[in-house]
Protein backbone atom coordinates (compact mmCIF):
# COMPACT_ATOMS: atom_id res chain seq x y z
CA UNK A 1 0.00 0.00 0.00
CA UNK A 2 1.19 3.76 -0.59
CA UNK A 3 2.10 4.29 3.03
CA UNK A 4 5.12 1.57 2.47
CA UNK A 5 6.01 4.28 -0.01
CA UNK A 6 8.07 7.20 2.05
CA UNK A 7 8.69 9.50 -1.27
CA UNK A 8 5.09 9.30 -1.66
CA UNK A 9 4.54 11.12 1.48
CA UNK A 10 3.97 14.89 1.36
CA UNK A 11 6.46 16.84 3.32
CA UNK A 12 4.36 19.28 5.58
CA UNK A 13 5.15 22.09 8.48
CA UNK A 14 5.43 19.30 10.81
CA UNK A 15 7.86 17.42 9.46
CA UNK A 16 10.22 20.98 9.31
CA UNK A 17 9.16 21.50 13.23
CA UNK A 18 10.54 17.70 13.81
CA UNK A 19 13.81 18.32 11.71
CA UNK A 20 14.13 21.99 13.34
CA UNK A 21 14.10 23.57 10.58
CA UNK A 22 10.53 25.66 11.82
CA UNK A 23 9.85 26.41 15.08
CA UNK A 24 7.59 25.40 17.43
CA UNK A 25 6.18 26.47 21.41
CA UNK A 26 7.61 23.10 21.92
CA UNK A 27 6.22 20.96 25.49
CA UNK A 28 7.43 17.34 25.06
CA UNK A 29 10.05 15.40 23.21
CA UNK A 30 11.41 11.52 23.03
CA UNK A 31 12.92 9.77 20.37
CA UNK A 32 9.81 8.69 18.70
CA UNK A 33 6.72 11.85 19.64
CA UNK A 34 6.97 16.00 20.25
CA UNK A 35 4.27 17.89 21.62
CA UNK A 36 3.58 21.43 21.20
CA UNK A 37 1.25 24.37 21.58
CA UNK A 38 -1.40 24.37 18.46
CA UNK A 39 -0.66 28.05 16.96
CA UNK A 40 -4.75 28.28 16.57
CA UNK A 41 -6.13 27.11 19.72
CA UNK A 42 -9.77 26.63 20.75
CA UNK A 43 -8.33 27.12 24.28
CA UNK A 44 -5.59 27.95 26.37
CA UNK A 45 -3.46 25.20 26.36
CA UNK A 46 -4.26 23.66 22.67
CA UNK A 47 -1.54 21.23 22.38
CA UNK A 48 -0.15 18.68 19.82
CA UNK A 49 1.01 15.57 19.83
CA UNK A 50 2.50 14.17 16.75
CA UNK A 51 4.48 11.10 15.90
CA UNK A 52 8.10 11.78 14.36
CA UNK A 53 7.74 9.30 12.06
CA UNK A 54 6.22 10.94 8.82
CA UNK A 55 2.50 9.52 8.05
CA UNK A 56 -0.63 11.44 6.62
CA UNK A 57 -3.12 9.45 8.73
CA UNK A 58 -3.66 7.19 11.71
CA UNK A 59 -4.43 4.30 10.26
CA UNK A 60 -0.94 4.18 8.09
CA UNK A 61 1.49 4.73 11.35
CA UNK A 62 3.65 1.94 12.65
CA UNK A 63 2.49 0.44 15.83
CA UNK A 64 5.35 1.53 17.66
CA UNK A 65 4.86 5.13 16.96
CA UNK A 66 0.93 4.84 17.73
CA UNK A 67 1.91 2.92 21.72
CA UNK A 68 4.93 5.81 21.85
CA UNK A 69 1.76 8.72 21.40
CA UNK A 70 -0.57 6.77 23.60
CA UNK A 71 2.18 6.29 26.45
CA UNK A 72 2.43 9.66 27.00
CA UNK A 73 -0.71 11.47 26.29
CA UNK A 74 -2.09 10.53 30.29
CA UNK A 75 1.25 12.42 30.97
CA UNK A 76 0.79 15.02 29.23
CA UNK A 77 -3.10 15.80 29.59
CA UNK A 78 -1.98 15.75 33.30
CA UNK A 79 0.71 18.71 32.61
CA UNK A 80 -2.22 20.75 30.39
CA UNK A 81 -5.05 20.68 32.88
CA UNK A 82 -2.98 20.96 35.84
CA UNK A 83 -1.33 24.29 33.73
CA UNK A 84 -4.53 25.97 32.51
CA UNK A 85 -6.74 24.68 35.48
CA UNK A 86 -8.96 23.04 32.90
CA UNK A 87 -10.90 19.87 34.67
CA UNK A 88 -12.55 18.66 31.42
CA UNK A 89 -10.87 18.33 27.64
CA UNK A 90 -11.10 16.43 24.24
CA UNK A 91 -8.25 14.48 22.95
CA UNK A 92 -9.16 14.30 19.26
CA UNK A 93 -7.57 12.86 15.68
CA UNK A 94 -8.52 13.96 12.32
CA UNK A 95 -8.41 11.92 9.26
CA UNK A 96 -9.09 13.38 6.03
CA UNK A 97 -10.45 16.79 4.91
CA UNK A 98 -13.85 15.75 5.22
CA UNK A 99 -13.12 14.97 8.95
CA UNK A 100 -11.24 18.06 9.33
CA UNK A 101 -7.84 17.31 9.18
CA UNK A 102 -5.67 20.33 8.10
CA UNK A 103 -2.21 18.89 8.11
CA UNK A 104 -1.25 15.85 6.25
CA UNK A 105 0.79 14.83 9.33
CA UNK A 106 -0.76 12.89 12.59
CA UNK A 107 -1.54 14.59 15.13
CA UNK A 108 -3.54 14.13 18.21
CA UNK A 109 -4.97 17.46 19.57
CA UNK A 110 -5.16 18.24 23.44
CA UNK A 111 -8.11 20.62 23.75
CA UNK A 112 -8.85 21.61 27.13
CA UNK A 113 -12.17 23.10 28.18
CA UNK A 114 -12.48 26.21 29.39
CA UNK A 115 -16.03 27.84 29.80
CA UNK A 116 -16.92 27.88 26.24
CA UNK A 117 -13.96 27.72 24.73
CA UNK A 118 -12.72 24.31 23.03
CA UNK A 119 -13.97 21.92 20.99
CA UNK A 120 -17.92 22.08 19.76
CA UNK A 121 -19.03 19.05 19.67
CA UNK A 122 -21.97 17.96 17.40
CA UNK A 123 -23.61 14.37 18.27
CA UNK A 124 -26.61 12.94 16.14
CA UNK A 125 -26.35 9.64 17.40
CA UNK A 126 -28.52 7.00 15.77
CA UNK A 127 -28.87 3.12 16.96
CA UNK A 128 -27.39 0.10 16.02
CA UNK A 129 -29.63 -2.27 15.23
CA UNK A 130 -28.89 -6.20 15.41
CA UNK A 131 -28.99 -7.17 11.82
CA UNK A 132 -26.49 -4.54 10.73
CA UNK A 133 -24.54 -4.53 13.83
CA UNK A 134 -23.81 -8.20 13.39
CA UNK A 135 -22.83 -7.85 9.55
CA UNK A 136 -20.41 -5.11 10.84
CA UNK A 137 -18.99 -7.45 13.55
CA UNK A 138 -18.14 -10.25 10.77
CA UNK A 139 -16.64 -7.75 8.17
CA UNK A 140 -14.49 -5.73 10.92
CA UNK A 141 -12.81 -8.77 12.11
CA UNK A 142 -12.27 -10.74 9.17
CA UNK A 143 -10.07 -7.49 8.56
CA UNK A 144 -8.36 -7.47 11.28
CA UNK A 145 -6.92 -10.88 9.96
CA UNK B 1 -4.38 11.24 43.96
CA UNK B 2 -7.78 9.80 43.87
CA UNK B 3 -7.13 7.72 40.90
CA UNK B 4 -4.71 5.50 42.80
CA UNK B 5 -7.89 4.37 44.94
CA UNK B 6 -9.37 1.63 43.32
CA UNK B 7 -12.45 1.51 45.26
CA UNK B 8 -12.83 5.34 43.82
CA UNK B 9 -13.59 4.21 40.49
CA UNK B 10 -17.55 4.19 39.70
CA UNK B 11 -18.80 1.21 37.92
CA UNK B 12 -20.01 1.37 34.68
CA UNK B 13 -21.10 -0.45 31.83
CA UNK B 14 -17.90 -0.59 30.47
CA UNK B 15 -16.58 -2.33 33.15
CA UNK B 16 -19.46 -5.11 33.02
CA UNK B 17 -18.44 -5.70 29.21
CA UNK B 18 -14.97 -6.26 30.17
CA UNK B 19 -16.11 -8.84 32.70
CA UNK B 20 -18.00 -10.20 30.64
CA UNK B 21 -21.54 -9.61 32.49
CA UNK B 22 -23.02 -7.47 30.16
CA UNK B 23 -23.11 -8.08 26.37
CA UNK B 24 -21.31 -6.15 23.51
CA UNK B 25 -20.39 -6.52 19.70
CA UNK B 26 -17.15 -7.18 20.18
CA UNK B 27 -14.81 -5.97 17.22
CA UNK B 28 -10.92 -7.05 19.09
CA UNK B 29 -9.45 -8.23 22.62
CA UNK B 30 -5.94 -8.44 24.35
CA UNK B 31 -5.12 -8.43 27.76
CA UNK B 32 -5.21 -4.84 27.86
CA UNK B 33 -7.59 -3.90 25.64
CA UNK B 34 -11.02 -4.16 24.17
CA UNK B 35 -13.18 -3.01 21.01
CA UNK B 36 -16.69 -3.35 20.09
CA UNK B 37 -19.71 -0.90 18.34
CA UNK B 38 -20.82 1.65 20.11
CA UNK B 39 -24.65 1.20 19.87
CA UNK B 40 -25.69 4.46 19.63
CA UNK B 41 -23.69 5.17 16.45
CA UNK B 42 -23.11 8.56 15.15
CA UNK B 43 -21.80 6.97 11.43
CA UNK B 44 -21.93 3.25 10.60
CA UNK B 45 -18.50 1.78 12.02
CA UNK B 46 -18.58 3.98 14.91
CA UNK B 47 -16.53 2.01 17.83
CA UNK B 48 -15.20 2.19 20.70
CA UNK B 49 -11.72 1.20 22.06
CA UNK B 50 -11.10 1.18 26.19
CA UNK B 51 -8.63 0.04 28.35
CA UNK B 52 -9.44 -2.82 30.70
CA UNK B 53 -7.87 -0.72 33.09
CA UNK B 54 -10.68 1.10 35.21
CA UNK B 55 -10.64 4.59 34.65
CA UNK B 56 -12.43 7.54 34.06
CA UNK B 57 -10.39 10.00 32.37
CA UNK B 58 -7.20 9.69 29.94
CA UNK B 59 -4.69 11.52 32.76
CA UNK B 60 -5.61 8.85 35.23
CA UNK B 61 -5.21 5.45 33.17
CA UNK B 62 -1.32 4.05 33.37
CA UNK B 63 1.37 4.28 30.52
CA UNK B 64 0.70 0.49 30.03
CA UNK B 65 -2.89 0.54 29.06
CA UNK B 66 -2.15 4.51 27.25
CA UNK B 67 0.16 2.16 24.84
CA UNK B 68 -1.78 -0.48 24.40
CA UNK B 69 -4.89 1.39 23.69
CA UNK B 70 -2.77 3.73 20.94
CA UNK B 71 -0.77 0.61 19.74
CA UNK B 72 -3.42 -1.03 18.39
CA UNK B 73 -5.50 2.20 17.45
CA UNK B 74 -3.90 2.14 13.48
CA UNK B 75 -4.89 -1.84 13.17
CA UNK B 76 -8.67 -0.80 14.05
CA UNK B 77 -8.88 2.17 12.17
CA UNK B 78 -7.98 0.66 8.87
CA UNK B 79 -10.28 -2.57 9.07
CA UNK B 80 -13.14 0.13 10.05
CA UNK B 81 -12.60 2.06 6.96
CA UNK B 82 -11.74 -1.06 4.98
CA UNK B 83 -15.16 -2.42 6.12
CA UNK B 84 -17.38 0.32 5.97
CA UNK B 85 -15.45 1.95 2.97
CA UNK B 86 -15.24 5.26 4.61
CA UNK B 87 -11.84 7.52 3.95
CA UNK B 88 -12.35 9.70 6.46
CA UNK B 89 -12.76 9.67 9.97
CA UNK B 90 -11.98 11.11 13.61
CA UNK B 91 -10.80 9.48 17.02
CA UNK B 92 -11.84 11.48 20.02
CA UNK B 93 -11.67 10.65 23.35
CA UNK B 94 -13.99 13.11 25.82
CA UNK B 95 -12.77 13.92 29.55
CA UNK B 96 -15.98 15.31 31.63
CA UNK B 97 -19.30 16.13 31.14
CA UNK B 98 -18.73 19.76 29.66
CA UNK B 99 -16.39 17.68 26.95
CA UNK B 100 -19.36 15.17 26.24
CA UNK B 101 -18.09 12.31 28.15
CA UNK B 102 -21.14 9.39 28.90
CA UNK B 103 -19.54 6.97 30.53
CA UNK B 104 -16.86 7.33 33.29
CA UNK B 105 -14.35 5.04 31.70
CA UNK B 106 -11.91 5.60 29.56
CA UNK B 107 -12.99 5.43 25.57
CA UNK B 108 -11.45 6.39 22.53
CA UNK B 109 -14.49 6.72 19.55
CA UNK B 110 -13.73 6.04 15.83
CA UNK B 111 -15.77 8.13 13.90
CA UNK B 112 -15.99 7.01 10.29
CA UNK B 113 -17.38 9.88 8.28
CA UNK B 114 -19.82 8.89 5.81
CA UNK B 115 -21.48 11.65 3.54
CA UNK B 116 -22.87 13.55 5.82
CA UNK B 117 -23.10 11.13 9.24
CA UNK B 118 -20.30 11.46 11.41
CA UNK B 119 -18.81 13.63 14.20
CA UNK B 120 -19.80 17.65 14.28
CA UNK B 121 -16.62 19.55 14.53
CA UNK B 122 -17.17 22.86 15.88
CA UNK B 123 -13.74 24.83 15.52
CA UNK B 124 -13.87 28.37 16.63
CA UNK B 125 -9.94 28.78 16.54
CA UNK B 126 -7.91 32.32 18.20
CA UNK B 127 -4.55 33.04 18.01
CA UNK B 128 -1.25 32.05 20.26
CA UNK B 129 0.18 35.05 20.58
CA UNK B 130 4.00 35.24 21.66
CA UNK B 131 3.51 35.72 25.34
CA UNK B 132 0.94 34.22 26.62
CA UNK B 133 2.79 30.90 24.62
CA UNK B 134 5.96 31.53 26.46
CA UNK B 135 4.21 31.85 29.59
CA UNK B 136 2.00 28.16 28.95
CA UNK B 137 5.60 26.36 28.05
CA UNK B 138 6.91 27.29 31.24
CA UNK B 139 3.77 26.45 33.05
CA UNK B 140 3.10 22.70 31.08
CA UNK B 141 6.65 21.89 30.94
CA UNK B 142 7.25 22.38 34.83
CA UNK B 143 4.37 19.71 35.45
CA UNK B 144 5.94 16.86 33.25
CA UNK B 145 8.81 16.95 35.43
Amino acid sequence: MSSENRSAQPRTIFDRIVAGEAPCYKLYEDDKVLAFLDIAPLSPGHTLVIPKESRSFLHELSEESAAALGRVLPRLCRAVCAATGARDYNVLQNNGAAAHQAVLHVHFHIIPRIHDAGLGVGWKAGRLEPEPAADLVVRIRARLG
